[in-house]
């Protein structure tokens, strides 16, 4: 008998049929002979509605109110899946991630998880009955009050909740079935990724995959939780993620992503001076702004240009903060027209003509290269959005990604 | 510095306009010089459409899953009117039942409060802070549940709250403007009663009248909590209700109330044996049956006939344990068409005339009287549905209880 974690995503439990679908999955898996455990997430656009009603009462939105307002949604979601269940004849027991032992740090909005006490799980799953936990919440034992752990956070509640029960897997339950070579969207051959590495998964969810949700991951990989992203629609097996496993043949490049949510900041004739650009990032960081990538030119006459990205709605602060005449800088100016596109494969690391075929590939197609970043097993391209989605498309050919 | 607990039902935190003139009138109660904690009602219909939706998500809905379910919408609500607290500066602090402290027992729906422990609520209070604690709800530590009060339970979390923390008033705002004289809706003159006694307003709510709930009343009472009825819409001043003074002059009437919830359900030729009552009302009882007035006529030929009135619910559950063979009656009729027309007053107690001019009043116009009960400061009559509202008209023109 294996102990399988389930999580279920807004749009899993977005309506009333879809909770039946996913209380009817539940009954099947355990009749295959397994344990489980469930995470929910708040029901469709529930999340998204409570904070447009939080926006229209409060324009302070304490964080301590926020979350004992959010987690509303998970809370009720966990009671109707459960109520689903007792349908089937499925015992199960709803839990608040504060009833279900998930102890947090006391950073209201984006809390950190410090330990879960799982007695009640354990107690529920060792008495027969499937706990649903309602995911991205917990408590701060400091403060005694509700938190949240932020947007994608029940892929993390999932995730850690796998990692302490020491689960055989954690299935990702989502509207999409699996992780693919590019967006299917975008490149009509795209295939599904049968497998993949933690750190490629990483990489990917990184530079634009949108899910799961990258801090999941990254407590997957801490942790060695086997991963399981597939389809609370067709129900199909998706994408397996776990160890890598260096005597298996790796495939060389795994995906093509991309992603067009990023602006490009420039900031010219910067004093080429030690410490000039540790303080430049050092006010972004300060300022909430979160870089990316990050390219500073060769130095010409005692000054230097610095071009990075951020997120498109931070390019206000990024422009504000880069300006401000502690940094001294000459003119700074942003983009927004730009895409990013990566290639992520593990087998990468020791195969290095890759970046020269992708360079070469997107040369001849007169795809012009603003900045480039890499990783052991990730290449970045920043490019003009117009021509991101042939790059895409051109880069899945040339590495062959595609379906046979 | 007085302490005033205010509580606000749902209508009067309906939507985000309601949150923030609730918030602008705690923050005006606090300029006052009044420390103030709160309580709130889930906003507008949200109980209602939570009901909704576990009754199309389940057939079997556990009481445990409803209460987590159902106690997200006074969360909500906390939470909110919080935020629009900070707004004005009024620094709050939200908590659930279980936070505030309300242990309960397990009776999941319909839960009774055990004991309040109010640390929680205290230690908010002395910091300046203006407590705001979801109505209706709390949980119970046998089982570490989160449990529901039942509807119209904030009314009782208000007054408890206020009868542990000793507060000077609780006040109650609503939707109307205090109590009246009969149904505004029904007789146009009806008056506005500036105070009532304990026991009158218990036996307005047993008779018709909608608010408050009696369980709170009866809560009041026990632990005589000054009680003020009031509207969130206009914020004049409306109800009091506080501790009987005998030394006052009492109106002798104070109201005429008036119900059409219930039916008449009426069993004829019951043997007239010791037990067989008890053993039809026991029955009626164990099945959830809420018997109000029972008439019992004078026996003819070793049988008697029992009529009962019931909530029109309850109709088809009370005519099959009626007419079971326990009993051993002839026939089981229900009448729905009936309705209740009730005198309230305290000064009734000494002046013996009351029934002889209701029944002469009522004797007049015509109006047949099926059923009459009594008690000391109530005479109750069932009467046809469709001559109810004359008769209220009438019985509150002979006592003169309309404006002058």
């Amino acid at each position: 008998m294996s102990l399988i974690v389930q999580k279920f995503g807004g749009t899993s439990v977005g309506d009333v049929d879809r909770i039946r679908a996913v209380a009817d999955h539940v009954a099947r898996t355990r009749r295959q002979g397994h344990q489980v455990a469930l995470v929910v997430s708040a029901m469709g656009k529930e999340t998204d509605e409570l904070l447009h009603l939080a926006e229209t009462v409060s324009k302070t939105r304490p964080g301590r109110e926020m979350d004992m307002l959010i987690t509303a949604g998970e809370r009720k979601a966990a009671a109707l899946v459960t109520m689903a269940l007792a349908d089937l004849g499925v015992p199960g027991l709803s839990l608040t991630g504060s009833q279900a032992g998930f102890i947090t740090d006391t950073t209201h909005r984006n809390a950190k998880i410090l330990e879960i006490r799982t007695a009640r799980i354990q107690e529920a799953l060792d008495a027969g009955r499937v706990p649903v936990v309602g995911g991205s919440q917990g408590m701060s034992t400091e403060s005694g009050d509700v938190t949240f752990l932020g947007r994608g956070g029940s892929d993390t509640t999932a995730v850690a909740l796998a990692a302490v029960l020491k689960a055989d897997v954690c299935e990702l339950y989502t509207d999409v079935t699996g992780m693919y070579t590019a967006d299917p969207a975008v490149v009509h051959n795209a295939r599904r990724l049968l497998r993949l590495s933690f750190d490629e998964l990483l990489e990917m969810t990184a530079t634009g995959c949108p899910k799961p949700a990258m801090r999941a991951v990254e407590v997957a990989r801490n942790n060695r939780v086997k991963l399981h992203v597939r389809s609370a629609f067709t129900w199909e097996p998706g994408t397996w993620v776990y160890e890598e496993d260096e005597t298996m043949e790796q495939a060389i490049i795994s995906a093509v992503t991309h992603d067009t949510s990023e602006a490009k900041v420039t900031v010219t004739r910067v004093p080429d001076r030690p410490g000039i650009a540790a303080r430049l990032f050092r006010a972004l960081a300060d300022n909430d702004v979160n870089v990316d990538m990050i390219v500073q030119n060769v130095s010409m006459d005692g000054t230097t240009d610095i071009s990075f990205t951020v997120p498109k709605e931070s390019v206000a602060r990024a422009l504000e903060v880069s300006g401000s005449s502690d940094i001294g800088a000459g003119e700074v100016t942003a983009d927004e027209t730009v895409a990013r596109v990566s290639l992520v494969g593990a087998g990468m690391k020791s195969n290095p003509g890759v970046a020269a075929t992708m360079f070469e590939t997107l040369a001849r197609a007169g795809v012009n290269l603003e900045m480039i970043s890499t990783s052991a097993i990730r290449i970045s391209c920043v490019v003009r959005a117009a021509q991101v989605e042939e790059a895409v498309q051109l880069l899945h050919d040339a590495f062959e990604l595609g379906a046979a």
